[in-house]
């Protein structure tokens, strides 16, 4: 390609890094931003160094924080008694748009993994395991993934807790809320079979 | 949503702003930068601030470029006597990826649409004409759209170049390479028969 100037071609390179987007897209999203004013694009770049630079992970639960505490951990409102553990920060985010929960996260940035090379140290169980030793904790939701890799990990967790005074659950399994029973599969029709509950 | 820092808000968000970029691939897209090393990043946001400081348009054929001719114009092995007039950059690289094309171009940066308040005043059109009207021309191709507005942008166009010693040619239409007759529309297939050539 020699048909545009470089430094619009290394924009729609750098797009074209991004999981997910294409080569077209990529040269799309490039005009788009030729298209905005000086100080939208300065602070779209801005955004981008800002966040590289001042986004850490929080020491407690290992969630995003910009620096010390995550939101979640700083909230007082939150009840410091329940641990909720998910496999990635993007798990917190669907949780929190739930609604539903009002405890803690764990984060442990990935799941076990054999086949990925990916070990127990490798991802943060070490970091829970003393935050549950601590005391202080009543319960850990186990929240990974309902596949192989994710059932595993929280398995693997469930195991190391055993040990300490803490009630240890699981996300239900069962058809999801809109579903259809007919285009359910069979694992998950009998994991809602063997979950029923009394009305 | 205060279960993620500031900063990684703020970087979801400008990426949720980009055309096409829906809330959960701007989270994705942010999230990837964090996994970017901070010289990735810097590059990145660096590569925002360039694009929209350099790229300015070329002051022949109005494609873009950084400072001075575009690289189409400035290459001196492109025949100056042709000139495909394009509606937007885009279809610029659309033309050269075929590789069939050898001449310059006249992006136009729009066409013609009453509806939107568009006038032959709003989009690159006098500067077309007076490109045509220096002389050192042969043949202008229309290449804007098929579509309503840039079918009457290149009546408009042709109209006004008609004084001037100039062939005016279109693209042709037809029945897209690869495609299937029994799918193509009535008005396609009208102009594939009209527009019909000797073997």
């Amino acid at each position: 390609m020699d048909f545009f100037p470089a430094p619009l071609e290394e924009l729609t390179n750098q797009f074209a890094r991004l999981p997910g987007i294409g080569g077209k897209t990529a040269q799309r999203l490039a005009f788009h931003v030729l298209s905005l004013s000086e100080g939208e694009a300065e602070a779209f770049a801005q955004a981008i160094v800002n966040a590289k630079r001042q986004v850490t992970t929080c020491p407690v639960c290992r969630n995003f924080s910009s620096g010390g505490l995550c939101p979640i951990c700083e909230n007082p409102r939150r009840d410091t008694k329940t641990i909720c553990v998910v496999a990635d920060p993007r798990d917190v985010a669907a949780l929190e748009r739930s609604r539903e929960y009002n405890g803690l996260y764990h984060v442990l940035h990935g799941v076990l993994s054999p086949m990925n090379h990916v070990g127990p140290d490798d991802i943060a169980i070490k970091p829970l395991v003393e935050r549950v030793a601590k005391g202080g904790v009543d319960e850990v939701i186990m929240a990974t993934n309902p596949d192989t890799e994710g059932e595993a990990t929280a398995m693997y967790i469930a195991r190391l807790l055993r040990p300490f005074d803490v009630k240890i659950s699981r996300l239900a399994y069962g058809i999801p809320v809109g579903g259809h029973l007919e285009f359910a599969d069979d694992a998950t029709l009998s994991r809602a079979l063997e979950g029923r509950r009394e009305f």
